[in-house]
């Protein structure tokens, strides 16, 4: 099939952690919410990662702190989760309201309880293909598409749209790393670049992560491509009881019938992200019984 | 000119530190460097090391640990220089013995002090654009040949060949960052790519830095390409005393005719490296003199 069903993949590893979390003897893991204030996105994601969590059967614990929270409350709340050895994963949700320093409360989790991969130092251990490291959950969620679908990137030619820290720079470290799963000749372009359709038509894979509606075009496609979509683009219409709907930063009508393989928006990347923020808290809890 | 004279953008650098340091009023910069065993390639770059910062007037301390070390031992040394404020920078000569956990070694200097920009912290600055992280010293100096040769990489195709942590991976990293000096569409390929030579042919400019002897031929470079050669291969050669001449990975005979600018081996990138260590470590001067 062409199309890549990323809401199927999330439904089977969410399978698959349920089963090895009823496998575990003891105490099951658990991962920790902070949330700042009542962003109506915010509230949610983190409902929605939390009923996954419990679905699974890793203990989620939900700290709803005010929007007026000071950093120094904040920070004293990361660093009493850091010292409770019966929570594994901790997840800052993003983001913070502009007071408060988004990348020192990142970075003041405990790196082996990062399970977003948003730590300095995670970000460090995907440059140094450490694999006791965590990546965060968009492109690790990617790579495991890959995986699964069986899409090899060995001596492919991908082409990153998008240099953000959280997608684009790190799904292209990932996809040139060494080893299986990788092995990539990686291209990453972004909105400097010059002549930008020529050096996305010279890819064996695309990946759409710009954040700008329809912004691939069937023009900048070669034959046969594969193509992700990370964009989620908010667009009016009229048409529907929101006002809005939901597209990729793919034209996705358009490019469809030129891709080999290609991700929808809704339901492709984006339920691979919760899918992932779980594996990497199973990850972390195995990491943290061993040591 | 079209050829890049590195050595002279070193001696620049070494006199305007010079000239920085002779300002400095009270304690001067301090590099200490750890070298395990007496390899002769390693004992020859820290002598070349220690004299470049005491021409420049920062004190290096040298501390030389019998081949038979223990892991410990090189430990309890580097935690006593992270705790020493009168040492500023902490260089491991690379490659240790391989008895010794060399990334561990790397990752229990202070981040603050890790002036070769090898610890894992440092890793993630350089990704997450952190002006206050170390970069380690060759693709460092590849950028300052860049701002100081006004080679503009703004919107320019850069590919980089090899993907090894020192070089090519943190290079591309540099390249991809936003803001001046920076900006670049950024190719890496590799051993693995495939049509590697047209993949080089889409540069504006190319960096290589795969070890391989004159691997990047005439034919694989666009005219008016800028030339960047990390390579720094070792050829026999029976007209030499030695037996061997030093040669980089770019055919240089060839490639120069086509190039608008390269850099020579020897004489181009590599004396920036002992320039960009010294740039470090005063750098880690300043910040911890500001905190």
């Amino acid at each position: 099939m062409k199309l890549i069903d990323g809401k199927q993949i999330s439904q089977d590893i969410v399978s698959e952690l349920t089963t090895e979390v009823a496998e575990l003897k003891g105490t099951k893991p658990c991962i920790a919410f902070i949330r700042v204030g009542e962003d109506p996105a915010s509230v949610s994601y983190v409902r929605q990662k939390n009923r996954t969590a419990e679905k699974i059967g890793i203990t989620p614990l939900l700290f709803e702190l005010p929007e007026t929270v000071t950093q120094e409350e904040l920070f004293a709340k990361v660093e009493e989760l850091n010292a409770d050895k019966t929570v594994n994963g901790i997840l800052i949700q993003s983001p913070l309201p502009k007071h408060l320093d988004e990348q020192a409360a990142f970075n003041l989790i405990d790196p082996n309880k990062d399970v977003d991969g948003f730590h300095v130092q995670n970000a460090g251990r995907v440059v140094q293909e450490d694999p006791d490291g965590f990546v965060s959950c968009t492109p690790a969620g990617i790579i495991e598409i890959c995986k699964r679908e069986g899409i090899s990137l060995e001596g492919k030619h991908v082409v990153v749209i998008g240099r953000s820290l959280i997608v684009g720079k790190t799904f292209a470290l990932l996809a040139m790393q060494k080893g299986p799963h990788a092995n990539a000749t990686v291209t990453v372009c972004h909105s400097r670049t010059k002549n930008l359709p020529e050096v996305v038509r010279a890819a064996d894979v695309v990946v759409a992560a710009i954040g700008r509606p329809n912004f691939v075009t069937a023009d900048m496609v070669k034959d046969g491509a594969v193509v992700i979509d990370v964009g989620i683009n908010r667009v009016e219409d009229p048409s529907k009881k929101s006002g809005y709907r939901i597209v990729g930063d793919v034209d996705f009508a358009a490019v469809e019938p030129k891709a080999s393989r290609i991700t929808p928006v809704p339901g492709g990347v984006g339920p691979m992200t919760v899918a992932m923020l779980m594996k990497n808290t199973f990850k972390a809890y195995q990491l943290q019984s061993r040591s």
